[in-house]
C-alpha cells in the first residue's frame, strides 16, 4: 500500500464491543442536568454538512434564541465549540494582549481559573477575593479598579463551587467609568436568574450548555458588547488562538462579514442547543425564573426543616440554581451522597475548591427544578440524614 | 429578586419553536460523514455525570479503542473537547514555547492552518511548500530540516484540500535524527488508511470524529509519544492554552497522575466516539483499510471511464478517503455539485485553499465506503455531467 509493505498490527484491546448501554441518574448535582426527551431526540437527528443552507439556519436559529436568553442586541452572539471552559477561554484569549492589567475578583474556584488563563495570555493579572460564600460590593470593586486600573474586570455572576449569586446592577457602569470592559461568568445563571447583558453593561458574558438550559455539553454560548468588539479590533496582536478566535468564529456564524468556513461546527451540539433554547423562548424567560425561585424557596425551607444550614449566609446572595448545604459535624458528606445514588440513582455533589469536604452541592436547573424534584430530592435527604445518624429515626 | 426591581425584557425573536427536523442528506463530500444508526442512538443517551465511575469507564474504553486505531501504545492518548481543529491547536500549544522554531510542510490548506496557529504561540515558522496535490520526499525534508534545526516538524498525512497522501515511513527517524519531534495531522486518514504512529516515529497525531470514523464532531482524538509528553514536562513556559493543555486534560483522562476535574467533558459525544470506534475495532483495522482502498479504487476507475481526471497525478499518492477530481475546461463546479444535491440530497464539495473552483472533493469515509454509495455517486456524476453538458446524453 502507499507506505510500502505494513508492520505487524497492534490487536485491539480485548474489550466488549456491545453497544453502549448507560444507566439514568436523577442529576441534582451542579451540572450536567438532565436532558429533556425533546433535546435528547434531536442529538440523534442525522448530520448535515456544517456549510449546508439548512445547518447555517439552525446556526441562525439559536444566535437570536441567545440574544434572547442573554437580553441583548450584541451581534457578536454565538456559541463556542467546546465546553463552558472553552467559552471562559475565548472571552481572555480575544480580549486580553500581553501586558494587559486585568482584574479578577475572585469568590470561588472560577475566578482562580480565570486568573490562571489571563496568566497564560500574559495579562498582568491583578485578583481581588471574598471569602467563599460572599460577594463583592460595589464600593469594593472601585476602589480595586482605581487601584489597578483594570482593562478588563471578571466576576462570576453565579459561582457553582460557593453557592454565591454576585449582585451585577452596577457594576457594569462602574467599569466603564473607569475604561475598563466587564467580564462575567453566567454559566449557571442565564435562563434561571435574571441577567440583562444590556441593559447592566455587561461587555462579555458566557455560559454553558449542560447547566440551566438542559442540553449535553459541547457548544457554549457567548455574547460580545460593541465595546468589546471595538477592543478586539483595535487589538495590536492576533487573538492568542486561533480556535477561539471571534474574528474568524464570528465570520463562521455570520457576524462581521460574509459567512467563511473557521472549523467543523459541533452539528450535533447546535441541534440540541437550538431545542435547548426553543424550548426557553417557549416558556419564557420571566416563568423560567419564577420556577427556579419558586423550586429552590421550597428547598431550601424544607433543608431548614431537616437543622441544615445553607453556606451562603446572605439570603439574597444564594444562587438558586445551586445550593449549597453546610455538612454538620460529625456527618461525612460522601456517606451522605453515595447514599442517595445507590438508593436513588440521584446525585447530589459534594463542595469544590474553597468548598470541598464543606457542603453539599444541589442543582435546580432548567427542568429539573420542579416541584416533583424538589420534594425528592428533599426526601432522600431526609433518608440519608436518617441514614448516617444525624436525625433520628423518628424526626420530622 | 437579587438585583432589584426587574428592567422591561426584551421579547423572543418570532421564531418557530417547533421541534427541530433534519433532511437526509448523503455526505459524500471531505466530512461529515454520515453517522451509523448505532452511533446516532448513544448520541441520544441520557447523561451520566461528567465524574461518575460509569462515564469514566467509557473514557477508558474510548481511550483503548484509539491506541488500537493510532496503532500506538502511547499512554497520553484521549479526545480533545472540540473538532479537530482543537486537537490541531492542543499539538501547538503543548509542544511549542515562544521562539521555538517550527518547520510546517504546507501541501494544502492545512499546513497554513498550523503555521497560522504555531505563529500565534509564538514560534518562530518556516515553511517549505509543495504545489497542491504533490507530497514530500524524504530528501527534501531531510534538507530543511538541516537547513532550518526545528523542534517540531509539521505534515499532513491526508491533505483534504488536495486529496494527497503524505508517505510518512522514514519521517520519523529523520526528525529525530536532528532533535525534531514529527506532529501529524490524520484528520483524514485514521481508520481509513494505515497509520503506525509508533512503528514510523510519530511523536503527536490526531484526527476527527466526522470523518472515517462517522461520528458527530466534538471529540477530537490525539495522541502524544513519550518522546512529546518529556518536551511538555520539560517546558519553560505554562503551556499557552488552559482548555488544552495536556497536563490538566490527560489528569482527566487518567494520565498522569489521579485523575482530577479540569473541565466538563462532552458526555454525549464521548459516548458516539465510543460507539464509532467500537465499531472500527469490530470491523478491524485491516479489513477497514481494505474496503477503502477498493471503494476508491472502483470511484476512480469510473471516473475516469467518464473522461475526468484526477488532480493527484501520481497514483501512489492519492489519499483514498477523500478524491480530487478536476472541474473539466467549460464546466462550472457548482452547477455539477448543485444538481446532484438536488436531484440526490448527496453532498459533492468543491474545492479549498489551493484546489478551491478547479476540483470537486469525494469523499469516501468510514460506513460510507461501500459498493452501493460507490456506484451512486459514480451515476450522479454521470447525470451531471449530462446535464451540463459534458457527457452527450447517449455516452457511456
Amino acid at each position: 500500500m502507499e507506505d510500502g509493505a505494513l508492520p505487524m498490527l497492534i490487536a485491539p484491546p480485548a474489550l466488549s464491543t456491545a453497544p453502549l448501554e448507560v444507566p439514568h441518574r436523577l442529576l441534582m448535582g451542579p451540572g450536567p442536568s438532565n436532558v429533556p426527551a425533546r433535546v435528547l431526540a434531536a442529538a440523534g437527528l442525522p448530520l448535515l454538512g456544517h456549510m449546508h443552507p439548512q445547518y447555517l439556519k439552525i446556526m441562525d436559529e439559536c444566535q437570536a434564541w441567545l440574544r434572547y436568553a442573554f437580553q441583548t442586541t450584541n451581534e457578536l452572539t454565538l456559541a463556542v465549540s467546546g465546553s463552558g471552559h472553552a467559552a471562559m477561554e475565548a472571552g481572555i484569549a480575544n480580549l486580553v494582549e500581553a501586558g494587559d492589567p486585568v482584574l479578577v475578583a475572585e469568590n470561588g474556584l472560577w475566578g482562580e481559573r480565570v486568573s490562571d488563563i489571563a496568566d497564560r495570555y500574559g495579562a498582568e493579572v491583578k485578583t481581588t477575593k471574598v471569602a467563599g460564600g460572599e460577594v463583592f460590593t460595589l464600593g469594593q470593586i472601585e476602589e480595586e479598579l482605581r487601584r489597578h486600573r483594570p482593562k478588563l474586570l471578571f466576576l462570576c455572576h453565579g459561582d457553582s463551587s460557593t453557592g454565591a449569586l454576585q449582585p451585577l446592577v452596577g457594576m457594569g457602569e462602574l467599569c466603564h467609568k473607569y475604561g475598563c470592559l466587564l467580564f462575567v461568568d453566567c454559566i449557571t445563571t442565564i435562563g434561571g436568574v435574571p441577567v440583562f447583558i444590556d441593559k447592566w453593561g455587561i461587555d462579555v458574558a458566557y455560559t454553558g450548555a449542560q447547566k440551566v438550559l438542559n442540553v449535553p455539553p459541547g457548544a457554549s454560548p457567548i455574547t460580545f458588547s460593541p465595546r468589546a468588539v471595538q477592543r478586539i479590533a483595535s487589538r495590536h496582536s492576533k487573538v492568542g488562538s486561533f480556535y477561539l478566535d471571534m474574528t474568524l468564529v464570528g465570520r463562521y456564524w455570520g457576524v462581521g462579514g460574509p459567512r467563511i468556513y473557521h472549523h467543523t461546527g459541533l452539528i450535533s451540539n447546535v441541534y440540541v442547543l437550538r431545542e435547548g433554547l426553543a424550548l426557553l423562548a417557549e416558556e419564557g424567560l420571566e416563568a423560567a425564573w419564577a420556577r427556579h425561585r419558586q423550586s429552590v424557596d421550597t428547598l431550601h425551607a424544607g433543608l431548614e426543616r431537616m437543622g441544615l444550614q445553607l453556606f451562603v449566609k446572605e439570603k439574597a446572595h444564594r444562587l438558586p440554581t445551586v445550593s449549597t448545604v453546610c455538612v454538620p459535624a460529625g456527618v461525612k458528606w460522601d456517606a451522605v451522597s453515595k447514599f442517595i445514588m445507590e438508593k436513588y440513582s440521584m446525585e447530589i455533589a459534594g463542595g469544590l475548591g474553597p468548598t470541598a469536604g464543606k457542603v453539599w452541592r444541589i442543582g435546580l436547573m432548567g427542568a429539573n427544578a420542579n416541584p416533583a424534584n424538589v420534594t425528592l430530592v428533599l426526601a432522600a435527604m431526609e433518608d440519608a440524614l436518617r441514614h448516617v445518624g444525624f436525625l433520628r429515626r423518628s424526626a420530622l
